[in-house]
């Protein structure tokens, strides 16, 4: 056959399979958006399109790979979880890392004009996508526990930089300056002295930022399908079937967004099926 | 420090980096395209409008990262060849794979409207990337060799299988049938007397594929910028800067898409710098 | 300094960590041990003599390096569990695997003339290893399960064979046909019921194979050191330091070998630390 | 069948080709020399004993293995070069790493006491081995010179070193300090000035190191075999047949160990299919 002369060099396409029975966790990130938040005007601290866009990229990969049974996202990061017994693509690496961050960018820039609609799009954005293994469910506890605290720590910054440069008449520079050194308490002793903000008040979404899981949708809600349930479900451009029923007995679920604590065991303990083989 | 209980987990992360001194070869595919050209209506066999948005976007990627010299697409995929020597990320597998296959996606999406002006993107595609190493340049041409002859192969088969539905009056089942185990002479020839095709005077887009390379812009043309060149410059939405000025001494290059044979030794010895080191 | 414009060819050498968190398994296999079983004149079925050199050879192996917590042989195989927590040489593969294995050759050829002091070594034999990483002790559980059944079949069955040719005057063509499609109570029948062997009778070493453990040296052996301790204490060529403390608290051990099931729960429920953090 | 319900642990046993097309290098070093050294009273600066059985080792590795085309040892470390095409194992990682080292391992303890006859071995020594993918012939070269290099830079140093030692009276505390700083140049000085030693006329083996190829042997000498040829062959314990036919038209090759500068091209123009496909 014509070509097959050629066809050697698909051996040296190695296998990259990844190691059985371990949790992954794809963690997207998003390249140069220091530059690309300032070339779309995001608002600071935190821009609430932006943030309900990334939300919105990942609700839909959750529906499109039922092995991902948690996600959480902060700033231009999203991380995933893939069940320890996935076998998503034969677990081969390049597959899993590219399709999914493939999919994800796709999803950001398709979805864009409904949260920017006054804003259009100036160039192609990107993200990169690194994969990781994880033995235990101990691992994923604290894995998803160090992601939290990083929401943590640099919204409060954040917020206390934004707040002396926007009411404080601070310069930047200033602003980096009077933060330099301080504790939690000191950050929080600023905003509410000076500026009568209680930090622990503000939009749990930007503490907290987003926790995506998969909810069981009530029975009677199967009739009439969408809005109801619990959480924060998003309008997804997905089609209805992307909710899937996965094998008959199971129950229908959907895919909600929470901003809650995830370092405590309340919320691990509610779901056990996150961990569970 | 608040979260360093936790950090421990990126211990986990472990390093990918890529042999030095080897090409890298990087390989897109459309994902479940199929589907997707058919909900889109794509043109059989070949849709001009969906061929000249896969190389608008391998032409993205090229003008972003200038370690690529060389890209070839037909249908739904694209490689994209790095030089050697290339430090790209200091060569991290992942990084480089997620990284280049999320712009591509984007520039796709992001072109869209552009290529399809009547028919808006129903839903966010994906590709799926994948990265192989090559240690010297004959395997590189017989890379290129390869999927060359691929094109050469599918395309003469769906254009003769297209013709017999479109203008035989066959239905799929008998055109597959008709064609089964036809060589390609066959095929020429059943074009040739039926419908008086000579398909070597079809569009070589269709029957080449396109392959992109770097071509230095005449001294003159540095003024007043664009248009001029040699081949097919296309119109980019990115910033002029791209065309970048790769250090002092060389020339202004820019990226142009052509439809020529990369099998035989011409084009090669034309551009001895792709596989130089 | 001389020398330094060659130095770059140590970029190639890339780094290959294991995953953290996980037990390492390293599984060594004789060599063409089939020819050199033959040339040294090893007994069918079983060599006693070669049996107790591989398992004096994994005792060094234990008594070498601590992060070894079992051991299990058979035939020309041995496999070795490495803890979970093992930071040897910074789980690095290649040198695990490569010196762990050297070492175990080594210590095969040097105890040799111990066990076979009637039959010189004719030339130098070999082992090939490899590193398989499991991530919990569910699996490690199944691998030992693995290898003693198959211990067992193996066993079973050469025993056997080797009862029809040499007290049954079976060639061993005619041999391997008697047995050939057989159930394991059909073997025992056979051995039982012609040769009035009962299988179950027979050293356990040939049916269990060797398990390797460090156990605790009752306190009041500590003085006068060697000889006591359960098991079967292997009389070590290492100097009696290699038996150590391994931090001031903890009681001194001794490498023990056992011929016992390891399928069941009996011998994991008295040995919890093999699998502990 | 019994055990197959624990064969699933075999998945995760993950494969690990190496990358065709491309020189594999693997170098071992001896573990913990410096102690296996002095415990076995090694000549300073150089034991030609010593020496002389890593030589017979790397023979004995390079007789069984046909794909290895170069040797060059010195010291406690040996390197041999696979040639490109190598389907050595399927070219497997792990197997050849752990298989060439433990013959390597297994030949010199076995040797052991051809060289050392009046001085036991105390202890099994162990080897640690990894192996580097180079691309092209150019890193191959520039490895080599890399290692000759090494042990020219060593080997002055030691050299002087141990004559301020053992004929300067120093002790080494003030001979490390007398040399601490110089160059080649000064070390050469110290040598001729003082103790009238002319470096470049002391054995090659140990300014040079010992470099194994193949060669073929006189058309002669194929009838009466052994001891004539170029170089230096040594008494191998393998057997004739290890000098292998290897194919019909090929002619007889013995191995030979020479002490001769192979970073000059001379070496390399002479055997042109070290480095060819």
């Amino acid at each position: 056959m014509a070509g097959s002369k050629y066809a050697y060099v698909r051996n040296f396409e190695l296998p990259d399979p990844l190691l059985p029975g371990t949790f992954m966790l794809l963690r997207l990130d998003g390249h140069s958006f220091h530059r690309f938040s300032d070339e779309h005007g995001f608002t600071k601290p935190n821009d609430l399109r932006a943030l309900e866009l990334m939300d919105h990229a990942a609700k839909d990969l959750m529906e499109q790979y039922s092995d991902i049974v948690l996600a959480f996202g902060e700033s231009d990061e999203f991380s995933f979880l893939l069940r320890k017994s996935a076998a998503l693509y034969n677990r081969r690496q390049s597959k899993i890392v590219s399709t999914l961050t493939s999919l994800f960018t796709s999803s950001y820039v398709f979805h864009w004009a409904k949260y920017f609609p006054d804003c259009p799009l100036k160039y192609p954005p990107s993200f990169d996508g690194r994969l990781v293994l994880y033995p235990s469910g101990r691992e994923i506890r604290d894995y998803f526990s160090w992601r939290q605290t990083d929401t943590h720590i640099n919204n409060l910054y954040n917020t206390t930089f934004w707040v002396l440069v926007q009411q404080g008449g601070h310069n930047t520079t200033d602003a980096h300056a009077t933060l330099k050194g301080t504790f939690s308490k000191d950050k929080h002793e600023i905003l509410f002295s000076h500026f009568q903000i209680n930090y622990n008040a503000l939009d749990a979404r930007f503490r907290k930022g987003s926790t995506l899981v998969r909810e069981e949708l009530p029975e009677k809600t199967i009739a009439n399908d969408d809005g109801a349930g619990t959480g924060e479900p998003l309008d997804s451009g997905a089609p209805a079937a992307a909710v899937k029923m996965r094998g008959r007995t199971k129950p229908r679920t959907q895919v909600v967004v929470l901003h809650c604590d995830i370092i405590k065991d309340d919320f691990w303990d509610a779901r056990p099926e996150i961990l569970a083989d």
